[in-house]
């Protein structure tokens, strides 16, 4: 059904769990028109604001990350782009951060289940409190959004792809344009794993995971499929993290994804002894906070990753 | 010879090809003391303003990159941190950018040199035409700045290392402060290869290559080495980038120098198609003013490299 110029919703058990091109739709919309979704967190459910480690030991693999939809989009046929215009989110007010055994940049360093839980505020979205130990700003975006890929059959949410999926760009968030290539007819988009939080990396594996209400308007763009996904950003995206600066760890050598290990492990001796916090609290404030960036990539054959950790957490 | 509380200067001539422990101090400092260095260009004076690709084309290797040092701080040890306060650069007003063959994350695709010349007001440090194609904004800073290795004998200035070298982190600029191991008695310190403005990653292989004068002030900390070069940085570093936003593309796959390398072919792409450049003109760019993030490294199998080129440029 299209009601074109009416806003539709999707409600949150309006949902799947990886991605599959024969997944009936949920609802069909025609380019141009809104879609109000409300997602679940990334738990599936499984965590709520009174879990405990007990719950994380208990976690059902197989229920992580639903996306709710997917959402038909008129038209749609493979070699266009999908334009997903990102508008508006309300956030739930909680989260959580959790290190998953086997999950993250540095599973083999920490092997034991960790869990915070958040509370903030939804209206005013001021900084949330890490305990007693830091204070991160926030800024809601969505995780995991994409389309269906053209190859047949179910597909893990768990890897990003050509056509998005859990893309876990922190960047995703309200003003973003999303610009996907479009692998099947109706594109069959889903959205879900929305973040209130997040740095660059991800780097134990998860943000400040929460759910929320998402608002996205499509629009088509005829034969214009980006070889990967594409994002235009309206403005500044670190001003909420970057008036105080920021301490920086690197890591360098012949391998990129070893020297982005070398520069969380800095960051996380750095904020042990500074901030006197536990270590694998210090990797999740890494994850929900800090950015990793590629610094050096030519001069042979070492490169350069840094870790960017705002001081404004510690204000 | 020390002179605390009066600056002192090396200049240009002071300087040497490689990194080597035993190669003699050009000057000896006590901690505390600032320093004003004189840089040669990357080139090691090759290039000049008034060179074409046949000066590129005879490029002796053997001299690019020359630092100016070794400078030998009174009492540094190894297992010392080096702080490095950066405190100001008196740029020249020009600069070159090159596509260097068999230089590069893309130098299996563009085996053509390429040379642009720059020309910038060195007072105002106003954004520097490229052509006619974009606007760069400028923020100077050393591209190599480090330590002698305890290693004996020549090493290549190129690779950075454990004690720094050529970092080419582009918040390297005033105001930062770099701590560095000391891995030699008196830590020998030297700084060169200044550039006037470069995206993380440095895709091409070179920046606003253009020599300065660098101001720093040397502070050390005694037995506090950090395995890896750290910096403080005092405050935002993307506000003369950021105001308009940015184009994004991504690169998504199981290695993180692939995703790198296709997130970068993505834009040029995009810049060959919106703006009319030359994909080797919009390489260089990308190595300007493009930043390299790892928006996500942790959703096994699959990473996400995402290069950041601000719209400011086009402004």
């Amino acid at each position: 059904m299209s009601h074109r110029h009416h806003r539709h919703t999707l409600h949150a058990h309006q949902h799947h769990h990886g991605w599959n091109n024969a997944n009936p739709p949920a609802l069909r919309v025609a380019p141009g028109e809104s879609v109000v979704f409300e997602t679940v967190d990334s738990s599936g459910g499984q965590l709520s604001p009174t879990s405990t480690l007990d719950t994380l030991r208990a976690l059902d693999f197989s229920r992580v990350n639903p996306v709710t939809g997917p959402v038909h989009v008129d038209g749609a046929e493979p070699g266009d782009a999908l334009a997903v215009h990102i508008e508006h989110f309300a956030p739930s007010g909680w989260g959580w951060t959790a290190n998953i055994p086997g999950f993250g940049l540095l599973a083999d360093q920490f092997p034991d289940p960790a869990l915070h839980l958040w509370q903030y505020d939804a209206g005013t979205l001021a900084p949330a409190a890490f305990g007693r130990l830091a204070r991160v700003p926030l800024k809601p975006f969505a995780g995991t959004i994409g389309l269906a890929p053209a190859e047949p059959g179910p597909h893990s949410v768990v890897p990003p792809r050509r056509v998005g999926g859990n893309l876990d760009i922190r960047d995703l968030g309200a003003g973003t344009t999303l610009i996907l290539p479009v692998e099947v007819a109706g594109a069959l988009f889903s959205v879900g794993d929305t973040h209130a939080a997040q740095g660059d990396g991800e780097v134990c594996g998860t943000a400040i995971e929460s759910p929320m209400t998402v608002a996205l308007r499509f629009e088509l763009l005829k034969g214009a499929a980006p070889r990967f996904p594409r994002l235009e950003l309206p403005g500044p995206v670190t001003r909420h993290l970057d008036s105080r600066g920021y301490d920086v760890t690197t890591g360098i050598g012949p391998d990129l994804h070893g020297c982005a290990r070398d520069a969380v492990s800095g960051m996380i001796e750095l904020l042990v002894a500074r901030h006197g916090m536990q270590p694998v609290e210090a990797y999740m404030l890494c994850s929900v906070a800090g950015d990793l960036r590629v610094s050096e990539i030519v001069d042979v054959p070492n490169m350069v990753v840094s870790l960017y950790l705002p001081r404004v957490l510690f204000d």
